[in-house]
């Protein structure tokens, strides 16, 4: 095989069978993800590039789909993070902070989506366009204030998740680079939330 | 085996031979990023469970740990965002947005510390009260001001990352729900950035 100049493709070792494991769509007892009119999806590339390790779990009231809110800040529901005891030292520092970002694993979404029209919109957009959890990387991001720490266990308020959630991250929230107040998004105008 | 009560733990499938070649740290000719004193690393579980994509590469002026701006506000420079045409289409309505969240992989960072004293800072604080790349799942998040879209390029101002950084994925920024402009890290007051 041909040197090529590209650096950074050391990663690219997990097995097309391991592959196909891992992005193996498990829907949970309810309707299945299936393509809605008009959906595209992308073929998805043959092998993965990194790994991510799930460092514990968020746990919400929210059981199904349906019961979760559509939007984050519409929930005063305190929801509690259970970080992996592995873990829990690195939270030194963070009782001082009052927001975080979590980075959670959306683990039952299909990652192929190019194109996708959510339930509660009438137009198709764009994956990236969308916080829709369907993307390549169901990597969701959500900004939650934080209430207390206990141990390994965080209170937070500000979720929308299901609950058992796998948690990838906790960062702490600075204003000074995360908040931008006078952003936009122009296709949102005048849709309901 | 015995059962257990919890739920979605089917993705603990790559083995600890492909697990090792995953988490293989690679510095870049740079100093290695060894503990420093009074650091503390935790011991990695044996196994990943979950796998991403790379959706694309972030080119930025900057080659080397040392030249990048130590904070994303501190540099106007254009930086362009080359996503993999594979997944090209879901750019459509990205363009009608003012900012945009992007998630990268930082590859060269170590992932065990639960404890750490970067640089800049005098005292150690927990990884998850910090904003290093090393942490167990290095996610950077970086909130960017979108200047234009050119097929499968964004042009976008706001980043402080090596160039060639793996990108994850991008997400539209919405202010109301990701701007919180009062609030605070507690640690950080009278730090320099």
């Amino acid at each position: 095989m041909a040197k090529t100049a590209k650096p950074k493709k050391k990663f690219r070792k997990i097995s097309k069978k391991k592959s196909k494991q891992l992005s193996h769509h498990v829907p949970m007892g309810e309707e299945p993800y299936a393509l809605r009119e008009g959906e595209v999806a992308a073929e998805l590339p043959a092998q993965f590039d990194a790994a991510l390790y799930y460092i514990g779990r968020i746990r919400t009231p929210w059981q199904r789909r349906g019961e979760c809110p559509k939007n984050a800040r519409e929930s005063d529901a305190v929801c509690t993070v259970e970080l992996d005891p592995r873990w829990a030292a690195g939270l030194s520092g963070l009782e001082t902070v009052s927001h975080v970002v979590l980075l959670y694993w959306m683990d039952q979404a299909r990652r192929d989506l190019v194109l996708q029209k959510p339930r509660h919109y009438n137009e198709r957009r764009g994956t990236f366009a969308l916080r829709s959890p369907a993307r390549p990387n169901p990597v969701a991001l959500s900004v939650a204030r934080l209430i207390g720490i206990d141990g390994n266990t965080l209170a937070v308020v500000g979720l929308d998740c299901l609950d058992n959630t796998p948690l990838i991250d906790i960062k702490p929230y600075f204003a000074s680079t995360d908040s931008v107040p006078d952003a936009r998004v122009g296709w949102h105008k005048g849709q309901k939330d």
